[in-house]
Formats: C-alpha cells, sequence, structure tokens
C-alpha cells in the first residue's frame, strides 16, 4: 500500500469520470457510459502491463479498481446534471488522470531498468491509451491528435519526474511536483492556445 | 482434451462462420473473408490469453484452431447462396459463439482464482471481442453498442455459470445450462425488443 | 548482433519512412509524423512479441529501436520536398519492411516450434499489423484490404522461408531469396494490376 496505489487508484476514478462525462455526452446508454469509463480507466494501465509482460494485468488481480471505476462512474451519472459544463470539468479529472498515469508508466519503466526515453515513453502511453480508445470509440478524433500538447504535457511531466529523482529522496516532493508540471503545461496550452510550430508553411 | 477443449473448437467454428457471412455481405473478396473469419474467431481468446498472461496465445500452440477456422469459413462460402437469409443464420452462429466462449473465459478466471466479478468480466469480454472486432473491420458500428443486450446476456451467463458451479459437480450440466440462458437471455431480448432504460428522458 | 538483427534495424527504420510519409501526405504537426512512424515501425512486431509472450517488447528492452525511428523519422521530414512523389517511395520503403517482417516473424514462429501454417500467419502478421494501424491512424482504409495481394505477398515470401530453409544453411541466401520474392510479387501485382479473383460473379 504504497502512495503510488492509491495514487493508481485516484487516477483511475478520475479517468473513469473523463470517459463517463463523454460517453453520457454522445448520449450512450447506462451500459455503455460504464464500458467506455472502464476503458478509459483501465486502458492506458492494461496497455503498460501487456507491453511490460506484467501478466495477468493489473486490475485483474486487485478488484479495488472495479470498484474505483464503478464508484466513479455511479457518481458522474448521477451529478450528470450538475456537471452540465462539461469541457471544464471534463478537463479537470483528464489532467488529474494523465498527471497520475505518467509518474505510474514512468516509474515502472525506470525500475525495470529501461532507457529514459522508454521509460518516458511508457509513461506517455499509459497516460494517453485510456483517452485515445475512449475517442476512438466515441467516434471522435483522438484528442491526442487534435492537440498534441495533450502528450507533450505527458512527456514533459515524465522529464520532470526522471530529474526530480536524481535530486530528491522523498517520493511526495516526486509526486505532487511532477503532477503540478503536468497540470501546468495544459493550462498554460489552453490558456494561451500553444501548438505545436507546423511545417507546412511552404504552401505545398 | 476436456470437454471444454471440443466445446472451444465448435464456438471457434461458430464465430468463423458468423464473421464469414458478415464479411460476404459487404461483398469482400476471399481473402477478405478468411481474416475477417479468423479475427472473429480467434479475436477473444487472443484478448484472453493476452490479459491473462496465457502466452503463446492457445491458437499458435494448437493447429486444431487454424483448422476448426479454415473449414468453417469454407463451408460458408461454399454455402452462400443458400445462406442467403443472412440475419437469422448470422443470429445462430453468432449466439452459439457467445456461449460457448463466455463460459471459457468465465471458467479460466476462476481457475486462474480471480474475484467473481472480474472473472465475469473476462468471459463478457472473450465473448465479445472478436464480434466487436469484425464489426469495426467491417466498418459497422459494434453490435454490441446498437444493442447492449449482447453484452448483458454474457454477464447473465456468466453469473448463471457461478452460481451453478457451486451447486453441481457435473460440468455437463453447468455447460449446457449456462448457454441455453445465454441463447435464452438474447432470444427474448431480439422476441420482445428489450433494452436497457436510458437516463436521458429529461430531454436534455 | 545476427544478421537477422541488422535486417531487422533496417526494417524498422524502413517502416517509419513509409509511416512519416503518409502522415505529412495528411500534413500531420511534427507530433504526429513521428508517432504515426513509430506506430508503423514498432506495431508489428509489438503484436509479433505480445502474441508469442516475448515480453517486454523488443523495442523497450534495446533502445537502439527507437533510434532508428528518430533518425529515419528526421531524414523523412528534412528530405520532405524532395519525396515529393509519394506513391512511388512509399512502395519503396514499405515493400522494405514487410520484406525484412516477414522473415523475421516466420524466423520467430519456426524457432518457437510454431506449425508452420501458424508461423507464416506470425511473419504475415508481424509483416502487415504495423501498416494496418498507420492506415487506421490517418484514416484510410488500410491498403492490405483495398488491395489484398500486399498480404499475398507476405504469404508467399513466408512459405519461400520455410522452403529455402530445407535445402539451404546459408541463412543469407535464405533472407535475400525471401526479400526479393516478396518484392517481386509486389512489382508484379502492381505492374499487371493482379488481384485476387471475386466470387460475386453471379451478380448477387
Amino acid at each position: 500500500m504504497t502512495p503510488l496505489y492509491y495514487l493508481d487508484i485516484i487516477g483511475t476514478a478520475a479517468f473513469a469520470i473523463s470517459g463517463a462525462l463523454v460517453a453520457m455526452n454522445k448520449r450512450l446508454d447506462p451500459f455503455g457510459v460504464f464500458i467506455i469509463a472502464f476503458v478509459t480507466a483501465a486502458g492506458g494501465g492494461t496497455m503498460r502491463d501487456i507491453l511490460t509482460g506484467r501478466l495477468p494485468v493489473g486490475w485483474m488481480q486487485d478488484i479495488n479498481y472495479m470498484y474505483a471505476i464503478i464508484i466513479a462512474t455511479s457518481i458522474a451519472i448521477i451529478f450528470r446534471k450538475k456537471l452540465r459544463f462539461l469541457s471544464r470539468t471534463f478537463f479537470l479529472f483528464d489532467t488529474i488522470g494523465i498527471g497520475i498515469f505518467t509518474i505510474i508508466g514512468t516509474e515502472i519503466g525506470v525500475k525495470a531498468g529501461f532507457h529514459p526515453v522508454i521509460s518516458i515513453a511508457l509513461g506517455t502511453m499509459t497516460a494517453c491509451f485510456g483517452g485515445v480508445t475512449r475517442d476512438i470509440l466515441c467516434n471522435d478524433i483522438p484528442i491526442i491528435f487534435r492537440k498534441e500538447i495533450y502528450a507533450i504535457a505527458c512527456i514533459v511531466g515524465a522529464i520532470t519526474f526522471l530529474v526530480l529523482q536524481e535530486f530528491f529522496e522523498n517520493t511526495y516532493i516526486i509526486y505532487i511536483g511532477t503532477t503540478l508540471i503536468v497540470i501546468t503545461v495544459r493550462l498554460l496550452a489552453v490558456a494561451f492556445k500553444l501548438s505545436l510550430p507546423t511545417f507546412y508553411s511552404d504552401n505545398r
């Protein structure tokens, strides 16, 4: 029961809410809402566990993940009328989810002895895969392809995590610092409408 | 060579036929028909084996699965003109497939010592994943999202399986009872046009 | 550091270039171009490693694959104006990729003791999966479904590989012979506009 475990449960619940919000916005039925919430919440960790060979995948071995998803989805359904201003609430929970999952994925990569670049890629995939699947199933163009800053925030967060680990022993400082960086990058990107430079300026 | 093994082969062949029917309805070429049949038949078991870490996946280690798919697909192609009334034939083979795969997935979950809720989820995924992939590749909205009763039948079947296991030692009773429940739920759903209640009645 | 290892790196780079070309043709931003290049290059091997249980997947354990992808993508981006005649350049790199990946996948199947039919299927999947994912993410109908000769070339190549292995001990002869067969089949298919016979001639 490390702090990382509780963070993982919180991230799972946050992603479940983000998935439920998108699904309800698409007016899916209750069962469909739960499926989308589950896939969003469990997708990134499932991908991470498969790629790294940590099988059976995490959510199969610990029922608490399933409980977190069921409870979070129920809360989202019950309070759906109060959550009507979808985009801001969605952004909040989505950001909590990617902040936490970036840390967990990167940490697992570091502990498995992967090259830092691979650990960063693993953290980014863990954070992004659930949302990509959610968007594909709901027939949206994945948000990560529309606003690549989404993925950049994960990469910056994962690098921050690796750097902080060199300087601090206190895991709380590392976790909180990394999560704050991810949230800050996304907020700045939204506030200033940042996006990556394009190279098609040649009017090709 | 347990009864479950023969059921698995039968379910694989039934799903292959269901996949071939959908592919021929989309007028795919012979190679495309085989690919869709293969994905439909092998998809659920592949997903189950990956998630639970039973690797290499089952159909790679036992050539009989491949033979079952090739023979079933050939039969579907040869008799394609007699199978013209697609929807009823399709429903039959699809139902046999999901009935059997629900049992096998749930059983594997129970034997692996997973929580009952996880075993039910595993059985449902095993039964549904092949059909979802078939529908996505054929550019249909997955049937499971249009008629979520499809998944409900699996869940009810998986629960039946777990309950029957507590009361009977005879595996045949358990298998047949579970399969009949899945088929009955689907038939009732079609006959009475059952669907889950929606919660958007608030005209939102 | 077997010859197969160097071939694998070359095939990875070739597929990365093919992915980058498609992505730039869709005018994706630099980050999107890299993601598509990565998925195209790493997709087939990832699928192969997951199905056969060789986990963690190859590219996580050896940073050279990531370097090959980064360098190849950068080259494709830098020379994008010179590569303007997309389809011919694309065909070249795509063919190199599928030729090499077919060999590697089939060889892994043989060494794992799989049935020849399964080894052929594994080689074909290894060669095709990256391209299928590339096309789906770029919103094209996968080329493999439009021109199934794509997959036929892999299957013919994989069979050639198995046959040559019976008669030659020199791996170079086997590798080069197999790759040439794959390239020849694809070139012939393009030159003569070959395609599989259809069976819908009954005007159904």
